[in-house]
């Protein structure tokens, strides 16, 4: 089983950080999720309170399979600004660790150079933000070693995927049957 | 706009919760979380903490336009078992006021009496707890008042028909768009 941290600020967008993290722990992996606030609660964009497990600095990230940043407008700007951050995700790009994000938090990977000559997607409207990317308009796309998403509708397909690239496809199947996720995507 | 209440226990489905608060906020309803603990604090099935706005006793609820339940195993147990909550809900469907519930919870409706002759969905296997609807394997089903969900698959499914019932066709359209949900279900 994986590792996965999951970076959360207030403003994110809830779905987009809930669901990637019920799925991987429905798969059996270890999820911790990362306040870079200093506080254990952070604050949705739609106003949901959500308790974090750690904070940024309680954790050195050495064992970590795969990096997760929810969007939302606000929440995707603090995680921008915030230098430990970006550091750590430049460290784990150079090592060609797993990296995802979703909805406006792929734009900082657009930022980071990490998307040139990928495919990647983003929330309607931010492709110029992708930096060198292709720009699918898909729910989900991995590109190598980074995967992206497209908006908190995307956000079962994103968690599926991080699942998939976790746990094989057997476990993202019987985990998709499990959530009774009776959808195809619509391009 | 209207006035909504969603009740939460210890051990609900998360993304089930979340979703549906999420999405009739962003519609722009007044949404109050309610825990029936005792404490603003609760912990998913996936170990994920949330913040509620209320416990139950800060509530008259004679305001409210829609009750909504979430699933989870022991989350829907939790709801069950609390029977301020099956009081209040009993009096609401005698006013055939808007109720609604999903995954594991439409069986709370069925111990109540409140699917008899309905359509309705629940989590596959439990069929049998609808106590005199006709099961129907989609992913949200709305008959008279009373809405059911299947699953954490369907969450997203389940906030938009309640966008839909609270502020019309065209709300839950644009929603959907800004959700970038670009998927149609499989039955």
């Amino acid at each position: 089983m994986a590792k996965i941290y999951s970076f959360f600020a207030d403003g994110l967008e809830e779905i987009e950080a809930i669901a990637p993290v019920d799925l991987l722990r429905r798969a059996g992996n270890e999820v911790v999720t990362v306040s870079i606030t200093g506080s254990r609660q952070i604050t949705g964009s739609h106003g949901i309170v959500i308790g974090t497990d750690t904070v940024f600095d309680e954790n050195d990230y050495a064992d970590g399979d795969l990096f997760v940043l929810p969007g939302g407008g606000p929440g995707t700007q603090a995680l921008k600004n915030y230098a430990p951050l970006r550091a750590l995700l430049d460290e784990k790009y150079t090592k060609e660790t797993r990296l995802a994000a979703i909805c406006a938090a792929p734009s900082i990977f657009g930022a980071s150079g990490y998307l040139k000559g990928r495919n990647a997607t983003v929330y309607p409207g931010m492709e110029g933000t992708l930096a060198g990317a292709t720009p699918k308009a898909v729910p989900v796309v991995t590109d190598g070693f980074v995967t992206t998403g497209r908006g908190p509708g995307a956000a079962v397909d994103f968690g599926l995927e991080l699942v998939r690239l976790m746990n094989g496809d057997k476990a993202a199947e019987t985990l998709k049957e499990q959530l009774v996720y009776q959808h195809t995507s619509v391009v």
